[in-house]
């Protein structure tokens, strides 16, 4: 079976050297230090670190006191769930959406709302006609190379969408794991970096560093920072002290945007080889996106044609995908899919395309 | 300053180099797969050790798929909030409380419901009264060595607790966090294994390993399990794999057994000492507990006399302890506090508990 299906980073990337050397290091210096109980903020030299990188990435003026450390962005949603949302709060999801934010929000029970998702960013126009109902309590958004799409927000959208949600009050919750994982162009500014009112920002070492780490952050301004912190001691006391202090050795060793560099070119020609594939084999009728970072890419098929039905057939030639209406809360999207090119290789992308070809080319025989 | 106010293992007896040599095997045998992403129910060896654990100690016939891996005990705590607290929802705690309890429900909004703690466990009288009343939705219990008062259930008040919840078909929330740190006699068997419908156990490495690991873990029957591997999915993804795998590690290298009889030793002459120096120097009006096991001790005041106060003085003579009002979802208690002796050497608990005394005899003196 070869799956495009999953959304893991490449494992031959993951300085596994490198943070081994680090935990021995923090053992030796920080001994029994490392393994006590700690504070619920996060470990400090490390807060201040991520602090640090964005004033460095993008001019961004952020102070340590606005960093809170989370067990991955799924810890920081569920945080943000109960911070903000009660039962049948409205907020407002791009369509499609991040899985795990569904998954992470609905335990909270709010009515979702969705905008469509254009090539260049979320229809301001239906963001704006949501908004006016003056009733939605906050907006998500991976703006930068969106799972699934892989579409990232331009300037001037994120600019647009800034201005809407600076006139309506709405709290903007940007959730930004593929940032860093740009193949060209210039660093993309969150779309926080346009409004710093009722903005919250989440950021991630799964794709820079490693996932199994479980180490991510949450970037908010004081008055929303309070709120979580509370939440978090609520909800684990603190994240595991050791791999704090293990990760923030590793990045003072060694030199993160080299390492960054690596990963983006790897990506990079993975992606180029999964469009030219698509490009050579795959019937003119099937349109996909070719994002520019991240890890995905988005397939859309012919009006009518169902990506669940076709998962099957394909399962059967030994290729897999996820099929995007779990994506959308609405169950809509049937006829879109996604593929994960990260954590494929060249020979899995070459064969991979070619049986979902196949697939493709008898499902539209047979209309 | 000498706290008796923290609820800290001591240090000294984490077994850093241990750990250190473990997790260098981790990463050279496992590699990268330490690293990536894993599954939300935690790592299969570990659950399997565990489940056999409880096996080897208390006969209790526990199955790997009922064990899951959570982040502390707090996030344990946060998922079963989630899974069976609805708004309004009467919840029934010990008297006083354990605070992160509190914490972690709270964010539910139950309405909470006590029952006073004796000598020898909770009122059942009293337990028996809240249940009759027929909308009770769960009783929550750290039935050895309790945090804050240090009390454990004697083995007829298990059995006779157990017969109540099961006659009123009562959800069974049973902590156990220092049920291994027991200084004499025969281990004590949890409450849960009495019954099993409806009774969830948690257990933790946090103090028989260490506590900054945040590696905690749910003993639920399937149809529980079900429900919190949802709840866990949604609040993040799963538990750190890195540290999953070192602590396996760990405990496959080394005499965990031997390591809690060094740990149980030491506590062991800590809270002897304790005790001793009350008895010496303490005002015969003062009353407090002999606790045979965990990190604890509890002192009672005469009547009317506040803890709260006497904090504020005993600050000022540099010693610290935990006044029990915090335990209390009620604000009653003002006349108890918490001492720990896990976190204290020799010479801090003969000088504190002077200092202690010294207050005391003031605050007595002063009526």
């Amino acid at each position: 079976m070869i799956s495009f299906a999953g959304g893991l980073p490449n494992p031959r990337y993951f300085p596994v050297e490198q943070v081994t050397e680090a935990a021995v290091k923090v053992w030796r210096d920080h001994g029994a230090c490392a393994l006590q109980y700690s504070t619920t903020e996060g470990y400090l030299p490390l807060r201040q670190y991520i602090a640090d990188r964005y004033r460095k990435r993008s001019g961004m003026n952020v102070d340590t006191a606005e960093i809170l450390i989370t067990n991955g962005s799924q810890q920081a949603l569920d945080l943000l769930g109960k911070v903000f949302i009660n039962e049948c709060d409205p907020i407002v999801l791009e369509r499609p959406a991040y899985l795990g934010a569904i998954q992470a929000f609905g335990i909270f029970q709010p009515e979702y709302r969705t905008v469509h998702l254009e090539g260049d960013g979320v229809n301001t126009w239906q963001l704006e006609e949501e908004l006016s109902r003056g009733d939605v309590k906050l907006f998500y958004t991976v703006s930068t190379f969106q799972n699934p799409s892989g579409i990232s927000y331009s300037a001037e959208k994120r600019e647009k969408v800034a201005e809407i949600l600076e006139r309506y009050d709405t709290i903007l919750i940007e959730d930004d794991p593929y940032g860093e994982l740009l193949f060209m162009g210039e660093e993309i500014r969150p779309l926080c970096s346009y409004r710093r009112k009722n903005a919250v920002l989440l950021g991630t070492f799964s794709k820079i560093v490693a996932p199994g780490l479980r180490l991510d952050w949450i970037y908010a301004p004081p008055e929303i920072m309070e709120k979580l912190i509370i939440a978090k001691q609520g909800a684990d006391l603190h994240s595991n002290i050791l791999v704090q202090r293990i990760v923030y050795q590793h990045l003072q060793d060694q030199d993160l945007d080299q390492h960054i560099r690596t990963v983006r070119a790897v990506y990079n020609r993975q992606r180029d080889l999964m469009v030219e594939m698509l490009e050579r084999y795959c019937p003119a009728e099937v349109q996909f996106t070719r994002p520019e970072g991240g890890m995905f890419l988005w397939v859309t098929l012919p009006e009518g044609m169902s990506a669940l039905t076709l998962f099957e057939e394909a399962i059967k030639e030994n290729v897999a995908f996820v099929p995007e209406s779990a994506f959308h809360v609405d169950g809509s999207g049937d006829n879109t899919f996604r593929l994960n090119f990260s954590n494929a290789d060249e020979a899995m992308i070459e064969e991979g395309i070619q049986r979902l070809a196949r697939v493709l080319y008898r499902r539209i025989e047979k209309g």
